[in-house]
């Protein structure tokens, strides 16, 4: 067995208040293979209580990346998941931990850095962090009590990732590199902008338009010649507008 | 989704030391829809830290039965499988958690209720008490480090088997009727038009760039709000052009 596949997998908590689940966290992902952990604000770290509960994945913690930006830390990643328990108004395409397992180990994220999201123990992750994700993971779980502890939900979905990726994997290719997350962030903002010159707003929906165009373009999977081709088109659109408008003067 | 089959699963701690994994335990059963708990000879039970590591499970921690004997313990049960970590001297059926939630839900157990014993957090199972078990588990894990924490362990396989007994369930929703092709075929026409007008040409790709916009507006298995949104969009982008245009005469 071999634990190669995962050496690229970022789990991510975000503003954690408990060290003890940030070391029970780092135990959890060395029993499965994973190495790589990202704390984004979290409350107490380092901190005896996290040493305590690590046991023997100490390592893990030790390397663990402290960010102050989540936008940031994730830049990098070819393919950003978010852990979420709650039906959202807006609906994201949401995967189980199955489903996650089996798309990586098919090459969903193209050999990018891949980020897992894990919220905050109280309330999880925020409708703007969830935004910032291509895919939501949601953890079967009994309706009756569907509350995982946080580092629970990091043993089970590292867990069905360790499993599919030492069966048989199969590469699905793709002639592009895929698109990071700052690259997507970037043509976010830029359509943002392009929309506000041509006055665009959903009147069905003034709030949620730029969600749901977020929504769409998260889950498109775009690669890196695709996101230049659609900034192409906008900075076009930036340029017919404006040519326009100066001939006014 | 109902948790009916789980009902007759006892999960049996054996010799557990920390109140915390007994609380945690009992947490990680509930979100997977069983209730009962068996404690063999606990070191510290009750205690306000299993309480507290159990968070809303306090009910399971309540109900859960107190013994001094094993085999007394487990003697109702049709089936008792042995968590197991190590490679006995002398071999035994070994499954994974994955295929004992399908053998359990083929009806191994006959009907009769099912025990799976965990280990004590230092030393897991002795002999002893594995030759009472029909099966040993073994939980895939790093040969790094394979050392699961107990409620880990006990989380992976209750939740290996509830989402086999719950497996008809397909989590998969959204909020809208998905696009037609005709829809899309619209949309991509009308994109067309727009392009032309702004004057967009990809300069490495001049042919190509429409083909990877079909392509990728292709794949996107857009809703029929999303094209209606982005039409509006091309057609605000239209009408800004067009009337600075205008403006000119």
């Amino acid at each position: 067995m071999s634990d190669r596949c995962n050496n690229e997998i970022h789990i991510v908590l975000v503003e954690p208040s408990h060290p003890g689940n940030i070391g029970a966290t780092a135990r959890a992902m060395k029993t499965m293979g994973l190495t790589s952990l990202i704390l984004v604000r979290p409350a107490r770290f380092p901190d005896p209580q996290a040493d305590w509960r690590a046991a023997g994945a100490t390592d893990v913690l030790d390397a663990a990346i402290v960010a102050d930006d989540l936008s940031e830390a994730i830049g990098p990643c070819g393919l950003v998941v978010g852990t979420s328990t709650r039906t959202r108004r807006v609906p994201w395409p949401l995967v189980s931990p199955e489903t996650l397992a089996r798309n990586l180990s098919d090459g969903a994220a193209g050999g990018k850095p891949v980020a897992i999201l894990f919220g905050r123990e109280s309330s999880g992750l925020t409708n703007a962090e969830l935004a910032m994700c291509q895919l939501h993971l949601q953890i079967p779980a009994s309706p009756v009590y569907p509350s995982l502890n946080l580092a629970m939900a990091v043993q089970v979905v590292t867990y069905e990732l360790y499993k599919t990726s030492n069966s048989a994997t199969d590469i699905l290719d793709w002639d592009r590199e895929p698109a990071t997350a700052a690259e997507i962030g970037g043509f976010i903002d830029h359509l943002q902008r392009t929309l506000e010159e041509v006055g665009f707003y959903d009147p069905r929906a003034p709030k949620q338009a730029m969600t749901r165009l977020r929504r769409l373009f998260g889950r498109i999977q775009m690669d890196e010649t695709e996101v230049a081709m659609l900034r192409g088109v906008l900075t076009h659109v930036e340029r017919s507008i404006r040519k326009s408008a100066a001939d006014d003067f």
